[in-house]
């Protein structure tokens, strides 16, 4: 890849983040691209720990066949049906929880979301290999009036952590900058992309290895091809600014105080463990009028589901 | 200082521009408390430009009694009045202009207001010898609804360039991390503290030496005593993401290609003067839907008054 092409939108921009950290120019890139490939966030260890887990919630949703925070291709009982999401991840398993605690994570999130980010959505998506249909073009949910204005420059990010490779043919789509485009102009290119199977005119792939993080800006137009017999798996975090949730939404103003709780026990969690007793934790310290983890009755799950806390 | 000092918000943060560069702390910091002193970003011969040409436009509001773009104290004609701020001193000043075209201090405004920034207001603040009023603890104009929400992690900032020093009896005074309050905590303690001539319970002093420059996020609280004898002369250049000022205002759509063309010719002018041959030119590069500079007629003036250009 050529400066060339980061710059002119025709790849996604990247970083190495054991090397350089996050500079200026990764800032900048995402700011205005709507999407970064950060590379290597895991260490092979923590990888293999994490794919052990996926795993586990995967095996777990095929000898169930629960629908219990899963979602299902087809109803679950149906011959065909298989498992695509589990939601919750960081309430199921303990090492997607030390993972939520990631102090190189958590501190590129807070340059980018600000010192006052939130957990909001947990997740793993996923391909078995009895397959997966395509995710049509979409920008993700939860958008505000105004969206551009108001999140634009990237201070909402869905975090995707890959747990398998992901090639060109099996891997998330993305059309740079359109993070800043109007309700119009996204949904007029929407609806014109998702008119044919698969179609990618103006975007870029996001090719990613295990370990790797894809960050995207939940304004940026994003899909992916449908696909049978290849395994992926992608824990998604998303952030949130807890000044934007105080007043915007879409959760209420309670759940800024519960998710800070989860985010401090997995950094805890983390801190606590010794496989990571040579990171410095993450120091999560936002405004003191934003800190509001006191506020709330002492959590004792980390799932707060979305549909109890919601404003909208 | 020390850093404890820092944390606890009971000192500006500051960043030392040319030894460090704007590092992710300093990024951090200005987020979380809303304001940050950007320590030695002019060297000695601009300065010396900068003052000269403040004093010239100061000499000539004296002069003239000019109530042209020029805030007087009391009515010009009237013996004790004194001029305290002209407006828009890009358009009046050719150092100024260059000034305006600065590449670091572009690059930390792209790091924090995002790639597609514009110049808003542009002025220059200052007390002459005659004396001026104290300046009552406020946040800045052109806030939105949800401020807090919108900008609180501060993508809207005023960078004030000091030409003279500002020792702790002559300086702006700001209340760390109240750039995250509430309207009704805002209004309470910018009342209480304006109820006496000078009061600073909470608050720390911006003490700022000549050829620094100060940022503050519009909602954090500011104000400063009044003082007599005392010369103190500040370039204010406000900047606002383009994204916002086109979806949100204050100003309309069109202002957007305006501003960026007077941002355009400003980094020109400075990419064109031999003084600053050594310079690479800041790269003025927003998202390709917010490059609008094409879509206005060609300017032939850097004053863009804002009661033309208003949306509110």
């Amino acid at each position: 890849m050529t400066v060339a092409d980061v710059r002119s939108g025709s790849r996604v921009p990247e970083c190495d983040i054991r090397r350089t950290g996050l500079l200026p120019e990764h800032v900048t890139a995402f700011r205005r691209q709507g999407v970064l490939a950060v590379r290597g966030l895991l260490t092979q260890e923590e990888l293999a720990d994490v794919r052990e887990a996926g795993k586990t919630l995967i095996d777990q949703a095929w000898s169930t066949r629960s629908m219990d925070d899963i979602v299902w291709t087809l109803e679950s009982h149906l011959p065909d049906a298989a498992p695509t999401r589990i939601e919750y991840v960081v309430d199921k398993s303990r090492p997607i929880a030390l993972l939520a605690g990631h102090p190189l994570l958590l501190r590129i999130m807070e340059q980018l979301v600000g010192p006052n980010l939130i957990p909001t959505w947990d997740s793993m998506v996923f391909k078995t290999t009895a397959g997966a249909p395509r995710l049509a073009w979409h920008r993700d949910a939860g958008l505000y009036d105004n969206a551009v204005g108001v999140t634009g420059m990237g201070r909402i990010i869905d975090a995707g952590i890959y747990l398998d490779p992901a090639p060109e043919d099996n891997c998330v789509w993305c059309i740079p900058e359109s993070n800043y485009w109007s309700d119009e102009r996204f949904t007029t290119t929407a609806d014109r992309l998702n008119v044919s199977e698969w179609d990618t005119t103006g975007a870029v792939p996001a090719v990613m290895a295990p370990g790797d993080v894809l960050l995207h800006n939940i304004l940026t137009l994003h899909g992916a091809p449908a696909v049978v017999g290849k395994q992926r798996r992608v824990i998604y975090f998303e952030y949130r600014p807890g000044e934007v949730e105080w007043q915007l939404g879409p959760h209420t103003e309670d759940y800024v105080g519960l998710k800070q709780q989860v985010l401090r026990s997995c950094v805890g969690m983390r801190a606590a463990d010794p496989r990571f007793s040579d990171e410095e934790p993450f120091d999560y310290r936002p405004a003191e009028s934003l800190q509001r983890w006191g506020d709330q009755p002492e959590i004792d799950t980390f799932r707060v589901p979305h549909e109890e806390n919601w404003r909208w």
